[in-house]
C-alpha cells in the first residue's frame, strides 16, 4: 500500500509590484501603480497559494536615486506587507529580504518571530548584506562595509538572532491559571551574545513560534556567500542562464553544506525564472516582443550604464556594433560586464541591440505550457534545482503559471495537489531546528 | 438645513492580550496565549471597529527579565501585528509605539509608511524613548541615554522621518504609459540629513501616502516630553487620576500647542482607562474584586519592589503598616514612589494593602454603563479630555464596553454612529500635512 512519491519541485513565487524590467508598467494589462497596491499583492498571494506554491517572495533595497527602476522608487517595505498577506492566507509560507548591514539583530529577530506567530509558522527571512554603496548614505554611516566584512556581520547577525530566538524553550510558558505560574524560570534563557559587531544581552520578548526558526534563505553567488549559504540557509535564491550552470552551483552548495554534516535535503537551490506562456510558441514569443517594444532607449542606455560606472552611453551611434570600453565597468559589476561585452562580441550586436537585451533579456522559459513544463522538468530531474522562484516579466505571468503550468506539473506527479502542511518548512521539508538549551539538555542527562 | 453637531469624542482601544495586570491572564474568561494569538487580536480590532472607534493602539518595550509582568514576556511586535490587522479591518486606525532611541529613521519612516499604505491611510505612530534602562543592553549600548538626551534625540529623529515622507510631492507619479514617463524628477526631493545624531540621505523608496504623514501620538508626562508632544504630536496619550488633575494637564499641553502656533483641535489628549462595568454598580465591584484576588501577593511585592529599586518588601510582615523607607525608591520612579507613600500613609494602609493597590488599582471608571457614560461625559464636558484610550483589565472589558457603553454615548450625540472618514486622520479630525517642497512653491510662486 506504500506508494514512493516522486521527489518534489519547490515553487515560490516573487511579488514585486510593476516588476523587474524598467517598462513592465507602461504594459497594457499593468496596474502602474502595483508596487503600493494592497489589493495588487492580496490577489496575487491568494492565486500563488491557489497554486499551492511555497511561498510568496518580497524582495528589498535600501537606497535609490532618480535613475532607479519604477518598482524600486516607490514599494512596500517587506515585513510590513508580509504580515498583511498573512492575514489574508493561511497555508502559503512568506518569505522578505532584510539587510543584516543597516538594521538590529534584537528588532529583527522580534519582528520576523513576530511574523511567524501572525501566520502560524510561514514566516522566512531573505539574509543579504546589501549590494548598494549608496545605502550607507540612509543609515549615517561614512562607508559600505566591504564584501568580506558584510559577510563577517551577517555571520555574527544569523548568530545572534538564532540565539535570541531560542530565549525561551518550546515548554516555557505553563500558564497554569491555578497555581499562577506563567512561565518556568528554568526554560527562559539570556543570550549575553557580546562579539565583534554586536553586543545583546535578550532574553527576546517573543516566545519560540511553531517553526522555531523562520526559514532563513540566502542570495549570495560570490564565495563568501556560497560558503555562507551552504553553512546556514535551508533555501538558496540563485540565478542560472543554463541547466550546466545551475548543475554546477547545485552541486557546489550541496557538496558544501555536506562538509557542514547537513544533509542536502536541508538545503533547496531555487534559482528565479520569468516565464513567458503563450497558446502557441508564436504567441509566447509575440508577448516578449510586445513587452521588449515598451523599452524606451534612451532609459535602457541609462539602464546599461549603470552596470558600467555610469558610463553615458548616449554618445555612441546606436545601429553600430556595441563600442570598445577598455577598463570602463571593471571596478563594480565585473562579472556582468565581462558577460555583456562577450555576448556582444560573439553576437556581433549592436549597442541598440545590447540594451534592449540587457533591459528585456529573452527569458529562458518561453513557450506553450507544455514547453514550459517540460523545461522545468528537466532542470528539475537532471539535478540543476530544486524548484524555482517565479516573477512575472508581463502582468499576467503568475496567473497564467499557476492556471496553467501547474496542472500539468501536478499531473506529472513533480507538484504537490494539496497542501501537506501549513508551515513554510513543512512545504519545503526542512527540518524544525531544536532549541539549543533543550538539546544540550538532554546530552548532559 | 445645517445643524451645529456636538464636539465628538475620540477613543482609542490598547490591545494588549493578557492585559496589563501581572494576573488578568488567570482570570476565568482569560485566553492565557492571548498576547500571541491572532485570532484574539483580529476579534478584537473588529470589535473596536464595530464600536467605530477611532483607533486600536498597541504599546511596546525594548527590554524584559523574569520580573516581566506576563503580557510584557511574549507578545507581538507592533508593526508587523498592526499590518496584519490593517488587512482585516477597513476603517480603524492602526496605532503602535516604537522608540527613537533604539531604531534607525530610514527603516521606521519606511514601516509606517508601508503601513500607512497598506491601510489606506490609518497608521499612526507614537513616539517614544525607551524609559527602561536594561534597552540598551539589547542593542549594543554601553549605556542608555539621560532623559534630556533622549529628547533631543527624538526631536531630530521626527524631522528627520518627516523630511523623508516628503521625498515623493503627491502628485510625482505620473504613471503615463503613452509617453513612458514614470515620475516627474521636479517632484521628487532629496533629504540630505546631517545632525547632530543622524545623517540621512533619501529620498525615501515610498511615496506619501493618503494622509501625507501617519499620526504622531506622544506620551511623555515630564517637562520635556509636554514640551515634545505640544510642539510635533497630533495626539497625547496620558494618565490622570481625577478630572482636575486632566484639566491641569490639558490646559498646560494646549496653551502649549498654541504658542507654537498650533490650533487646539491639531492636538487631541486621550487618558488611558480601564473601566469595568456590570448590571449593577454591585456587579461591577464583584469584577474588580474577583480580579483583585488573582493577585499572589509574593507577585504583588515584587512588583511593588520595582518601583523602589528592587527592594525586597518579603522582609516585612504583610499585615502592618506599610514599612519606613527612608531613601529607598527615590533614584528611579521618584513621582510614583512618593504617590504610594503619601496613600500609604493617608489611609493608615498595610504593606499588603498597599501591594495589591499598587498592582490592581480600583479603576476610576467603574459602574453600570450608563454610570461610566456619565463619568466619560463629565470628564468630556469639563475641559479634561477630547476622548479616552480604553484598556481591559478583565478579558471582556473591551467588548462590554462597545456593546453596553458606546451606544449610550451614541444616543447622547457625543459619538459618531457610523464612520465619515476612511482615514485616521479624518476620525480624528487632524490635517494632513503639505508636503514641504509644494508649500515652497506656492509660496515663492
Amino acid at each position: 500500500m506504500t506508494t514512493t512519491k516522486k521527489r518534489q519541485l519547490k515553487l515560490g513565487a516573487i511579488l514585486h509590484g510593476v516588476g523587474g524590467n524598467i517598462a513592465g508598467w507602461r504594459h497594457p494589462d499593468a496596474q502602474p501603480d502595483a508596487s503600493v497596491n494592497i489589493e495588487f499583492y492580496k490577489q496575487q498571494a491568494q492565486k500563488a497559494e491557489a497554486g499551492k506554491f511555497d511561498f510568496v517572495f518580497i524582495a528589498d533595497g535600501l537606497y535609490i536615486n532618480e535613475k532607479s527602476i519604477p518598482h524600486f522608487l516607490n514599494r512596500f517595505e517587506p515585513l510590513t506587507i508580509l504580515s498583511a498577506l498573512g492575514a489574508v492566507t493561511s497555508k502559503i509560507g512568506l518569505v522578505g529580504t532584510l539587510s543584516t548591514s543597516y538594521s538590529e539583530p534584537f528588532t529583527v529577530a522580534r519582528q520576523f518571530g513576530s511574523l511567524d506567530h501572525i501566520s502560524g509558522g510561514r514566516a522566512g527571512w531573505n539574509i543579504v548584506t546589501s549590494p548598494l554603496e549608496g545605502s550607507a548614505k540612509n543609515f549615517g554611516k561614512t562607508e559600505h562595509p566591504d564584501h568580506p566584512t558584510r559577510y563577517r556581520i551577517a555571520n555574527e547577525y544569523l548568530e545572534v538572532t538564532r540565539g535570541l530566538w531560542d530565549s525561551w524553550e518550546d515548554d516555557a510558558f505553563v500558564r497554569d491559571k491555578e497555581s499562577g505560574q506563567f512561565f518556568d524560570p528554568e526554560k527562559l534563557h539570556t543570550l549575553n551574545h557580546k562579539g565583534e559587531f554586536f553586543s545583546v544581552q535578550g532574553p527576546l520578548n517573543i516566545s519560540r513560534s511553531k517553526q522555531g526558526h523562520p526559514v532563513i534563505f540566502q542570495a549570495g553567488s560570490s564565495e563568501a556567500g556560497k560558503s555562507f549559504a551552504s553553512k546556514v540557509a535551508d533555501a538558496v535564491f540563485a540565478h542560472f542562464e543554463s541547466i550546466e550552470q545551475g548543475k554546477q552551483f547545485y552541486d557546489d552548495v550541496k557538496g558544501r553544506a555536506a562538509a557542514h554534516g547537513r544533509s542536502s535535503e536541508e538545503i533547496a537551490i531555487l534559482p528565479g525564472i520569468a516565464p513567458i506562456i503563450g497558446a502557441t510558441d508564436e504567441e509566447a514569443e509575440g508577448k516578449y516582443q510586445e513587452l521588449a517594444q515598451l523599452v524606451n532607449i534612451e532609459k535602457a542606455l541609462d539602464y546599461l550604464g549603470r552596470y558600467f560606472d555610469h558610463h553615458d552611453f548616449s554618445q555612441y551611434p546606436l545601429d553600430e556594433p556595441f563600442p570598445e570600453l577598455g577598463e570602463i565597468g571593471q571596478n563594480s559589476f565585473r562579472s556582468t560586464t565581462d558577460h555583456i561585452k562577450r555576448q556582444a562580441k560573439e553576437g556581433g550586436l549592436t549597442l541598440r541591440q545590447v540594451a534592449l537585451q540587457v533591459t528585456t533579456p529573452r527569458p529562458t522559459f518561453i513557450g506553450t505550457p507544455d514547453k514550459v513544463a517540460d523545461q522545468i522538468q528537466q532542470w528539475f530531474e537532471q539535478g540543476a534545482v530544486d524548484g524555482f522562484i517565479v516573477g512575472s516579466s508581463i502582468p499576467t505571468g503568475l496567473t497564467e503559471f499557476v492556471d496553467q503550468v501547474v496542472p500539468i506539473l501536478q499531473e506529472r506527479g513533480l507538484f504537490r495537489e494539496e497542501y501537506e502542511h501549513d508551515t513554510l518548512r513543512g512545504h519545503l521539508g526542512v527540518p524544525v531546528p531544536e532549541n539549543r538549551y533543550a538539546k544540550t539538555k538532554v546530552t548532559t542527562v
